[in-house]
């Protein structure tokens, strides 16, 4: 562990507020400590000269401590803090509430605390902070009532209430942990902190996590992305929903960003997202115990027929699938089952099956070099013994080094067979469908180590005219750009349109008269923004048309709102829409995470089907080759019903190129190209829209 | 119950090939019925005149028996049937395999064993059946190893390896059933006799079922429909998957059906689909033991904000709603909870909370009117007994009769107070989001039982013309028709666009005549599917090109291929698609649900969005409307981005006449009417394609 590897397990520890009155928080956490911790348990506090038959201090600085545990009343936080600061303890745990979640006041103190800790480069913990716990020198510096059992699995959580819950959960099934720390307001420490620790610290095998919000989405995901390389990450963000995202945001008093960002960014950062408790504990356990697959296919292997079809069903909606033997594999089963058995996936090998058929089964399909993982399935029979087959997954799993996951179903019977092997790692569920989960969460985490990250594309493009175009608006007091921002487009190497924005009906003419073929002409006015409805576009306009077309565009413009700031008359190439696909590209700013770039078809099926997909910026060319691929309409792309594919490198090029835009600016904080037509030989930015902040610029 | 009230509760069962051999299915059967069973056990054995110190009768004629049990060789099977027919015994479960499951000698005695029971108007349970049980008698008619405990579920299952696996387990979680029944290959009964009599069955509260199949699709919705209306029936049904589909064939030798057609079916029969073990339990078993709820909104309590938030986003994502309390709820909250809680749903009562805060809070959020269901979510506190608030509980849901689940999180020390609660009904789970599956489960079926069922509309239509059309396939030896078969939804009510076939370009130019503004002109060919691509299709054909337009069609359907039937050329009105929506109605006819209707939007919808639904038909008109609602592009039909609503009752009405035709004719075997335009005015059926048996006619 880095810098924090003092915070979890240090040699001294003081309890600021340390007191001997029953229901008192400070004598939890005194009791706690004193009952588990293996090093020396210092109270602090100024009314007494001994507690717990220790002697006490008066002041944290006096107490040559490692890690001050801060429980006194919030207005005496911010003095312990700069004590122990002058005095040189770098770790404090800040247990007190009343700060951020309170309040403008709650608040100043929270910015307060913020600069003491960066006056004397504190590591802080909370405010409003359960504690946290080491297992491994039976740290206990929390106010719940149970310590955790020692384990591989190290857990944060934005939620005190829920690790009080977790640990009372956990003892009794048996899971352990390394460390735990509930992470309160995060006024300094927050996620990135602890993951990166964690990544550094041996005993810590998987990380897992409830969390209410991320406090620097992009910063979040550039530490994460190194992490999940080497220490998987398993995650529950709540406030998925609306009505979700709204209590999380009264319960932790910040704003959340959206969902769509938060999916992304832990996409890109390689986290797996839990849905539900079980699900997190039962990923974080497979992945903190089991091999990684090489592939993806899985063996199942059954004494019953119906389980094994749902054991099918299951991994046919996962994105496992069932393992196709090799003929030699086939030939070996053959001679071992009988022949009312099944010797393809699922292997059927019957009811009557003893642990010999059984065991040699497992055998065959482990060493098929076609096979990923395996599930071991099973009805109670009268001739098989669980224990047996138990003892002898564990063997086979170490022998062949592959994950296994196993469904022994049944009751009690099941107890003693289901503790042979959750002490080998291998985990045992009565549904089949849990199994599933499992093995597919390895096969998930065994795609993250091996994806490649590429860092962004820098392309070489024009920021300074891009800068100016941009400052145009602080010169018209708008916020908004349409159309007259294509040369921003331009600037960036997006490819728009052949034609410019004139005020004048002759040079419209000139312009017109340059391009091949018929034109488009729009008007242009931030004023309005729904051209089409007040016949402000032409389409089709031969160069004969142009001169009346302009006027009559102007005419309307000013018929339909007097006082419209209008610009001028866009005259634009004609774009062959029947040979191409429309697209959309575009970005607002989250407020966790930044830029988050977004990628569909155009019309209905961002409007009505929300087919679209997200990626938080920059993103590499990688990321933005997959956003290509990942909407439902995608084969649209890609020559379905008889069209060309289109140019989807262009399509890739320009979200990058406008990634890079939207984060070299960070003024500009919602941009739309739409549409992007896609044609087969080249892409273009037919209209864009964007909103402004002119305080940024 | 009904006819098969004996089956499950006789006074005295006989076990044909019942023996003390250690290890026979015959001794185990006979163990486990001595052991339990309330009534008189005749062991039937012709080798012997004493087993088990009980009598033995050397035929099951002799033996007076209620029901009898066979695990005789499969040779011996049939003459016992006929015995216990010939005796009068009504009721016979033959567990004895090699039947249907094993190939065509089996399947062939499997018929002989049908035309017996149809002989002796006999109850036969399997063959290749686990068994019977029932707990009120002790019945254990089964081989497996344990007797299952007392409760309201009744459950069949077509796995007899998942039953012996179920009851281990429940057993240990303390979960009983009235009825178990292992189908078997379902020879004679089948899922539809068991529900219809558990429906009779007053200890029969909740029908759970394995199934891998259903016998005979649309016989189980009707009759499933009526059980529904007073008890729940809750199954898994296997195979929905590809690969499971395919494992599912092999295990029980017959050919599924499309899972869409499962979906369908079960949906429209009232069945609630589970999709995994634990999905199928946690809902049986509230729906044993709540009552339902009012309204689908949920109020959560709780003394944590994290959880809550879980919780929150649990109901987001489901069916259900976050309560909006009344003012007067909101008031007494304010009076009742400290400053720092949140009066708002979810209600956080905060971490200090005591059991008299706690109740006083559920009380006041259950008498909302509001409120139609609550979720109790606690973690461990020092002042909290969970034993108490598990009381509490139990007393405000009997005050209040409304469904409540529970989350008292966290391990032992929830167990005592898990106990309390689920004697009351009340289910416990750790994680949030199965106790909001849980009420999810009891809204859905509040949905079920308030649903009105509206018999399909039958409407008058020329049955004899659509014969005749359909005939004229045999004269012509084909199974295949196109828009030659137009006349064919012409005689059921189908609105088309005005035109004719015609085989002569004279009376081409007479029908575009009478036709208002340009016509299209198709070539009608059965042996020529893609008119398009081979220049077969003419739109915006005006009057004077009709006439060589004809010859042109004529001349490039021969050239492409000289041996086509060419039944002549269609002249048809141009539809106006620019105001109209292409939809796409259609019919395959599934093995076991019979002819399925489909509708979506066309093209891409259907193509690579799959954005379909199905029913089985007949369909009501309250089906075909719900049908036009499902898609995910529903909102295109009503008037999203801003078209015109289509004529939503013209589609409703269209997808029930196709529904009657297909219906009325087995014949038909596929049928797509391709574009369906929608227009805001009416519907017309451009394009139909079918293909047909000509053996049903």
């Amino acid at each position: 562990m880095g810098e924090l590897s003092e915070l979890f397990a240090p040699n001294r520890i003081a309890v600021v507020g340390a007191t001997e009155r029953e229901g008192a928080i400070g004598r939890a956490i005194m009791d706690n400590l004193i009952e588990d911790f293996d090093g020396e348990v210092v109270p602090v506090n100024p009314k007494y000269d001994e507690l717990f038959g220790l002697q006490c201090y008066g002041d944290i600085g006096e107490t040559n401590a490692d890690v001050a545990i801060i429980v006194v009343p919030p207005k005496v936080v911010l003095p312990a803090m700069k004590s122990a600061g002058q005095a040189g303890i770098k770790n404090v745990v800040v247990i007190t509430a009343g700060f951020g979640e309170t309040g403008s006041e709650g608040a100043a103190r929270e910015q307060e605390l913020r600069d003491i800790a960066e006056e004397y480069d504190l590591n802080v913990v909370g405010p409003n902070s359960l504690g946290v716990m080491n297992t491994d020198v039976g740290m206990n510096a929390t106010f719940g009532p149970d310590m955790a059992l020692d384990g591989n699995m190290s857990f944060m959580s934005q939620s005190g209430a829920f690790i009080t819950a977790v640990i009372d959960w956990a003892n009794d099934e048996d899971i352990g942990f390394k460390d735990i720390v509930s992470l309160g307001n995060k006024a300094v420490l927050d996620e990135a902190d602890f993951i990166e620790a964690w990544n550094d610290d041996p005993d810590t095998e998987v990380i897992i996590g409830y969390l209410e919000g991320i406090s620097a989405g992009r910063e979040f995901i550039d530490s994460a992305r190194d992490v999940t390389k080497d220490t998987p990450i398993v995650l529950v963000k709540s406030g998925k929903t609306d009505a979700g995202a709204q209590a999380a945001s009264s319960h932790t008093g910040t704003i959340a960003g959206s969902d769509a960002a938060y999916q992304a960014g832990l996409e890109q950062a390689g986290v797996i997202r839990a849905d539900s408790v079980q699900h997190l504990f039962d990923t974080a356990r497979v992945l903190g115990d089991q091999p990684l697959p090489e592939n993806k296919d899985v063996a199942v292997i059954t004494n019953a027929g119906g389980p094994g079809v749902m054991s099918t069903d299951a991994i046919g909606e996962s994105d496992l699938e069932m393992a196709d033997f090799t003929d030699e594999t086939l030939e070996k089963f053959s001679e071992a089952l009988p022949a009312e058995g099944n010797i393809y996936n699922p292997v059927d090998i019957v009811g009557d099956a003893d642990n010999a058929r059984f065991k040699e089964a497992l055998d065959v399909a482990l060493a098929d070099e076609n096979v990923g993982s395996a599930i071991v399935l099973t009805a109670p029979t009268a001739v098989l013994d669980y224990n047996q087959l138990a003892a002898d997954t564990v063997e086979l799993q170490e022998k062949h080094d592959k994950p296994i996951a196993a469904c022994f179903m049944g009751g009690e019977r099941v107890d003693a067979a289901s503790d042979v092997m959750k002490d080998a790692g291998i985990p045992n569920y009565f549904d089949p469908s849990r199994a599933v989960d499992g093995l597919e969460a390895l096969a998930q985490y065994a795609d993250i180590r091996q994806r490649e990250y590429d860092a962004p594309t820098e392309f070489d493009v024009d920021r300074e005219r891009a800068r100016e175009i941009l400052e145009s608006v602080k010169e018209r007091d708008e916020t908004r750009l349409g159309v007259e921002a294509m040369e921003l487009l331009d600037a960036y190497g997006i490819e728009t349109p052949q034609g410019a924005i004139i005020d004048d009906p002759a040079e419209a003419l000139e312009v017109a008269e340059d391009i091949d073929g018929d034109v488009v002409m729009k008007i242009v006015s931030p004023d309005i923004l729904h051209k089409s409805d007040i016949g402000g576009v032409k389409v089709g306009v031969e160069n004969e048309d142009v001169y009346d077309a302009y006027e009559d565009l102007i005419t309307r413009a000013k018929n339909y709102q007097p006082d419209a700031n209008i610009l001028g008359v866009q005259v634009q190439e004609m774009v062959d829409l029947d040979n191409g696909v429309e697209t959309i590209v575009g970005m607002n700013r989250d407020p966790q995470f930044g830029p988050l770039m977004m990628f569909g078809l155009g019309g209905i099926f961002v409007e009505i089907l929300e087919d679209t997909t997200f990626r938080v910026a920059p993103v590499s060319e990688s990321e933005a080759a997959d956003m290509t691929k990942e909407i439902d309409a995608a084969p649209m792309l890609r020559g379905a019903r008889g069209n060309e594919t289109v140019d989807i490198d262009g399509i890739t090029e320009t979200i990058q190129r406008l990634s890079q835009l939207v984060t070299d600016f960070p003024a500009i904080l919602e941009l739309d190209i739409n549409p992007l037509v896609a044609l087969p030989d080249g892409v273009k930015a037919v209209d864009v829209r964007l909103t402004v902040d002119p305080d940024e610029l």
